[in-house]
Formats: C-alpha cells, structure tokens, sequence
C-alpha cells in the first residue's frame, strides 16, 4: 500500500461508517497530513451538516496550513449550507489535494479541482477510485438519473440452477449466504419480486436481522393474482406496493387497496411494463431496488439493461437437468459475443458458498 | 502460520516441485529441525531412489538427533529399497515427528506412526493434511482403486452456460483461462470427450503450452460417427482411443483402426458403458482422466458418481435463455437436498475469470 492509498484508505473507513446516515448526501471521509503526521480527521455525518473537508480543517486548525489533504469525493464548488470547500481548502493554506473520485456529475465534476489547481494546489486524483465510487453507487445514480439502483441477487448451484427439474429449491445456500442476503434487504429501500415468486413461495421479504429495516415490497403482478392472505399482502410487515398491466382484475385491486395495499398501473397491455415500474419507483424516492426474482423477471430486467450490480451465492453443489430452472432465463443472447460482461468483479467465501458481485457493462450499439 | 505449519509448508513445496518426475511414486518432501534451526531438507526424486526422510537424515547427519521431522506423508513401514524410513528415524534419535498425511493405503496407514509411537518419538498427524493429500490425489486413487483420477472441467458464464440459444459457444472464457486449460491437460494422461463435441469444434484436443505433453485422447462414440478427416482421427498429434458400444459400424472401424485409432468395445448395447470405459482406462495405467464433455457426458460421469474433482472457469459474463444449454443436463436431481455438494472448495482468479476447484461428496444411499 502506498502512503496515498493509505492514508484514503482512513478516509473510506470513515466514510462508510456513516452508511445510513447521510442520506440524501453522500458518504464522504478526509484526512489532512502535514510533515508526516495526521493533523486532521473528517467525515460528512448528516446532511445539512459540515461537509467531511471542513471538519478536518477544523480538527488540523493551523496545522493545515502547508498540509495534503485526503477527500474521497472532490470537494464541492457551489455555495450551499457550508459554503463552497474546494475555497475553504485554499484559504486553510493547504498544499496538495489527493482525490479518490470526481464529483459523480458530469456538469460539475471538475470545477473543484479547477478552484484548487487555480491557487497553485497540487491535485492528484484516482487513488482508491473504484472504491470511492463503489461506497456511494446509489447515491451516484440516483443524484442523476432518479431512478434507483437496481441489484440482483439470486442464490445458485454453480450450474446456475435456482431449482431442480421437479422445481424443489429450498435450501440451495447456506444459513450464512442467507444472512448477508437479509442485510443487503436492509440496506437496500425496496425489494422486488415478481408474482411466480409470491406464488411458489408465499415469502415475507424483510429483513431478518437483528436491526434489521424491512424494505417496500414491490410485486410484479400483471393480472393481480396475488391471493389475499399471503404474507406480503396479510402481515403489515412492511408495505406493498403492486405494479401491475391494463388487464388487471379490478374488483380484486379494490380488495387490495382495502388491506392497505397501493396498486400502480403501468401503461402495459397484458403484462406490466418494466421500464414504467423502475421511473415510477424513481418518481417516488426509491433509490436503491434489490431484485430477487426468478429467471423470467431476472431476464426481463437484464434485457431492459435495468440491472445495475449483480450478486449471486454460488452454494458448492451441483443439481444438474436440462430442464431445471436456471436463475436467468428468457431467450438469452443470440451470439456468444453479446454475452453481457460484468465489470468490477470480486468473490469472497460467505460460509459454505461464494458470493459473486460485479457491474453489467452494457454496449450501445446492441 | 504456526511454526509446525511454517516448516511443513517447505516440505510441501520442496515435494510439489517434483510434479511429473517420482511417477508411480508419490510426491513427499520432508525437513529437520533442531534447536530451531532447519538442519536437513530432503524430497523424493524418483522411484527406485531413497524416500524424503532418508535424504533429510543424510544431510542433517548427527543434527538429527533430537530433532523434528516434518514429512508431507506417513513414513514408510515395509523394507523396500531403501529399507522402512520410519526405522531409519528411530535410528537417528529423531524426538518429534510431524506428519501432514497417513497412508492412503488403508490397510498399512498407521503403520509407520506405530513404529515411532513404540520407539517414544511423538508424533502429531494433520499439519496441513489437506494440501498434502491434494498434492497426490491422483496417486492415492489409482494405487487403491485401479481406476483414473477423474477430473470434470468446464467454462462457463455466471449463469452457467456453455453456449447460447442458438449454440453459440466461442469464446466463452479468456486467454488465460484456456492457458490454464492446457497446462491442466498437460498434467493429465488423458482426456475425453463425447462425439457431439467432436462432432460439433472438431478438437485437437492438444496442450499447447510450451513443453505441453499432448494427453492421450478419449472419445465416446457409441456408434463410430467420428469423421475420417477430423483432428482427433487424421492430425497423429496424439494417440486417439475411441470406445463404442455393441452397435458400432464395422466398417468404420476397420477404416479407423487402418489410421492408427484404437476402438474399444464395451458391452454397451447401444450406448458405451461409462463405468467399464473407466475400468478398462485404469486397467491400462491411466491413472488421470480430464473430461471436457458437453453436459450431457457430464451429467453421465456424475450419475454414474466418477468424479472425483470438478474445475470450473466462470466467466463474468451472463448469456441468459431457458434453452440454452448448460454444463449439466440429463434430468438432475430430483429434490435439492439431493445435489451434490463439493467439499475442498477453492476459487481464485484467472485473467478476468474465476477458476473454482472442489470435490464431489457422494451420500452412500443415493
């Protein structure tokens, strides 16, 4: 580890200890060096609250003068509540700024980079970058698109079965792979599954861990087939929110909303448009979508190119079939060459099983 | 590290550098440690010359008494060529024996142990038993059972897919990944494939690595449809066996066997039996057996419970579709708690994709 990268690294451990909590900021962690010596240590708590640089400066007082300044998100350029930081790092004196990443949007990003190199700051920016963008990817998207984060997660044998032929499924992983998948409930604003799931498993879909937030539920239900005693409509663990197509059954919608359900049409025919869904989500404030779907809801997503991130528990068994479900389904790509690549890739044991993360890169002429 | 797992550590890796000289001995590294100084090293060459322990003791000379050996296998009990190792420790007034393995022949394992025990030297068995036992897996099978050590390899996308739709297979994993497939055919005596793969890539099914050792190669054919002109039939790169069932075609063997190809009959009326094709591969000393088959000559091998390892190539790539197929076909299990869990597993990366190795745990009553 170089002294850039760890020093950053400081400032990321403080970052992301906030996770939750700066909402709708972004996390953001500092440090400020001077002759060796750490003089200054800051992170953004709370939004409406001093920026993560101007605590650091705070905390170093003179000491940062001639300093280097660690920031993992380029220190902002306007004038809001705190005033614009890249002007409050000149006027400290510091003398070098290392960045982790740029200001994620794009009309912005570099202005207070040039505010800095402007009054002679020598700026180094990249260290720890993927990391840096990686701990706010929400925020990231949401700030520009309003629409959420989309996550898939599903829980496979390493030949991509979610199921046997006969269609048996429970358990394919670990006790602990389904642990982490509770907290990744819990950080994630809603949770989406479509209505074969609901179907075949009668599943809650919250959060079953000690602190645990439950997630909006969000149901993909064309014909609003959802039985009414089922937990996601019956249990008042969370709420339910059910997309669902023009074909829908309208005295059934009634029943619903009478169990406090909230039912969205979307402008699809017979079945629910998917595209309309994720807007309307985005509409709404949901900026984090975690999919649990099966293969069919998995593929249309995937299709759409709405999926963000990719997360998959491989349990190290194998069930074999031609005929057993895989969790990616649909028609699948034509050539081997449109294969959607994943970027940013990384496995780690969970338990028994490994959990696989990584980005769809999409092309665009496809 | 511990300081046992330190010193059994050079051991193995002293052994592990022998790969492909001791055959049909197995790999064994040993050291001697005194007062805290390492005062011999010894590795098994080549058979007919001395084990691990002897070479150790000879450099270690009167260093050795008192000290601590560590041996990646059981010392040897029988006299034979040079005499039971275990008897040569007690001679030299070796204190402490620190042993990774046991003897994978049931019948003498313990054996050697037992002489130290008797002598009063201490002996403590399982340091880093696992890579040792991994280290001569191939050898531990074929010296107990006469049959190949059977490897199952295959390349993949996350959802685990060996081609799309429409059969679109190349190339699915990266340069790297198939370097590393060809030094992993290099390592094995033989390697096999179904007559659809012929049929389909017309394969060498060569090592082409520097210094590769072409693998003897395996087809099964039930009814001799190889083509005349393919590689594995007219390129004489490497030796072809061809096994087939009671319904070959007559002629076509004769135009094979006039090439050079040897066709094995097995009492398959039909379709080649995959149990007596491995028997009569052990029978002719081929202790390593690679399969790259399609998912349906792998999910054969696997029903038939012949797999002793299983590597898989995941490339962090999603291919999608119901009807594309995966390296697992046949019918499966019918309930999951019936797959078959891996155990031993390990995954690391190669290139941009994931090379994952366990090893299939087969319940006694399915």
């Amino acid at each position: 580890m170089t002294e850039h990268e760890f020093y950053m690294n400081l400032a990321l451990n403080n970052a992301k200890a906030m996770k939750g909590q700066t909402d709708p900021n972004p996390l953001v962690g500092s440090v400020i060096v001077n002759h060796n010596q750490i003089v200054g240590v800051g992170t953004h708590l709370k939004a409406g609250e001093p920026h993560a640089e101007i605590h650091a400066l705070r905390m170093a007082g003179e000491h940062a003068y001639g300093g280097t300044i660690y920031v993992t998100l380029e220190p902002c350029s306007h004038h809001g509540r705190t005033g614009p930081c890249a002007e409050a790092l000149v006027e400290a004196g510091i003398k070098r700024a290392v960045i982790a990443t740029l200001d994620p949007n794009p009309l912005v990003a570099g202005n207070g980079v040039k505010i800095l190199k402007d009054a002679g700051i020598e700026v180094v920016i990249g260290v720890h970058e993927q990391q840096a963008r990686e701990m706010n990817e929400v925020f990231n998207k949401f700030i520009l698109e309003k629409k959420p984060f989309i996550t898939m997660k599903s829980g496979i044998s390493l030949d991509g079965k979610v199921a046997t032929h006969s269609l048996s499924s429970k358990w394919i992983t670990s006790e602990d792979a389904r642990a982490d998948v509770h907290r990744l409930r819990s950080e994630n604003m809603a949770i989406l599954v479509g209505i074969n799931t609901v179907l075949k498993d009668d599943p809650a879909l919250t959060a079953r861990i000690p602190n645990g937030r439950n997630p909006l539920r969000v149901v993909i239900d064309s014909s609003l087939k959802v039985p009414l005693n089922y937990q996601v409509v019956a249990d008042k663990k969370a709420e339910t929110w059910i997309f669902t197509s023009q074909s829908y059954d309208k005295a059934k919608r009634e029943q619903l909303e009478k169990r406090g359900i909230t039912v969205i049409e979307t402008s699809g025919r017979k079945k629910v448009d998917i595209e309309e869904t994720v807007s309307i989500l985005g509409e709404k404030g949901i900026s984090s979508l975690f999919i649990e779907g099966g293969g069919n809801i998995n593929a249309s997503f995937l299709q759409n190119r709405l999926i963000d991130k990719v997360i998959l528990y491989f349990a190290p068994k194998l069930v074999g079939g031609k005929d057993a479900p895989t969790f990616l389904e649909g028609n699948g790509v034509e050539k081997m060459e449109d294969a959607i690549e994943l970027t940013g890739t990384e496995i780690q044991k969970v338990g028994k099983d490994f959990r696989f993360s990584g980005y769809p890169v999409y092309k665009k002429d496809s």
